[in-house]
């Protein structure tokens, strides 16, 4: 599966009074990171690529995250985000988040592939594209 | 002019590693009083009222603020929101925000009203709606 | 076990350009919510019950979380919090948030209760205090 | 004086439902900007500068902004960031973004450069080192 591999530079501003990240903004730098992935995978912006596939994003349907070290302000950490698993219209994200080499956080995604429902205006589950499939395993 | 108080308690998410609000939080505190000053004044939410004037929202043009005293997690602070000036299809409104009694954040926002632009899909300034002047003038 | 419950509007500012919520901000809310039933179970603001326990917070080990329903900008959803289950110095809390009367998502929280480490001015876990247990064992 | 440039991209977690930035996060953009020119400057990053020179900060004292042109996600955006005043204990920081080559968006920053106060713990103005101001003033 292809790996894509981003550093992240912690802001004072994704910090609390702590002095150490807000975890909530880990989940800003994993969302960030599954849209590099695929704009890396399909060789095209996001905005480009929701219209190149007429689909509507890629909700979660939910996540889970284990949190091992603490990150600072002024810290430059790797993250390495793959997908761990595709279903016919739903997938799997890992984000391994790296602080001097060492793990310090880590979470995992389950997205659903949907496209605007045109009946409603709302959204349905669609078949990931086998084109994408094929651009996501890549190593 | 109507005015409009609203109790804020700072979250902790809302400071830094210094202890005190992050800035830019408090345009997130000044936009949500505008919102409940249009709320209040209009006897509608936010969506509804939307809906009901067929408007689009009321873009920034420019803002500009001061910092008196810094505010701490835990405080609860009271915002004062008013219109300061009403125009054909801009308007000025104010925020003063205190901690203890005392001024700690002045905040002024010029806005227009806008509505969608059916030619393009984009907005355009239209002038505000004599009932929401009406409203909106309300002591 | 006490269950504490807040009615929390979900702000433009909380909505991404698909109208629903920016799923990290659930976090944000939960954090709070964490905030709120410490604040009601031992009758103190959060800044002084980190007083009174000399306490430096219960940062989080793990968390994981569902999204079932998609919540929009307007909508008043309910939270309600609950510790599901207290070890000696860690615990979990449970959130669960409903849009008129169903459940959209739900999060699951382990956090460890922490002091400053006098020694090296870090943070070491320590056991949750008696006194605390009892307060938030009380329904 | 020196004039520090960053690209920054538009993210999707930055939009509000209209599509377009919501503005609090261009204070965000702008203070990592302030951080970025004091970085390039002192050829340090913020927390080795913040301990090289003793100093807590450089607290904001008032802001103004015009917002010209809306950005959207997937933009591209470059903020050109300089001092355009430098007095003995206070400065001004000018920020323009442009989108596509137009100006977009205009920020300017008066800041106090702040020492801890030993006697209470607290900050208080101090004056801007000399060594700052010349490296702040090399075109």
């Amino acid at each position: 599966m292809l790996v894509n591999s981003r550093i992240i530079r912690i802001e004072w501003s994704d910090c609390d009074p702590a002095g150490i990240v807000y975890y909530p903004r880990y989940f800003t730098y994993f969302n960030a990171c599954t849209a590099a992935l695929f704009e890396r995978a399909l060789g095209m912006t996001r905005p480009e690529y929701l219209k190149a596939y007429d689909f509507a994003g890629y909700p979660l349907v939910s996540t889970q995250s284990r949190f091992i070290i603490p990150t600072r302000f002024g810290d430059d950490v790797k993250i390495d985000t793959t997908i761990t698993e595709l279903r016919r219209s739903s997938f799997d994200v890992s984000h391994r988040l790296f602080k001097q080499g060492a793990l310090a956080v880590e979470g995992l995604e389950t997205r659903v592939w949907v496209r605007t429902d045109a009946a409603n205006g709302g959204m349905k589950g669609a078949p990931i594209p086998q084109d994408v499939i094929e651009r996501l395993s890549k190593g």
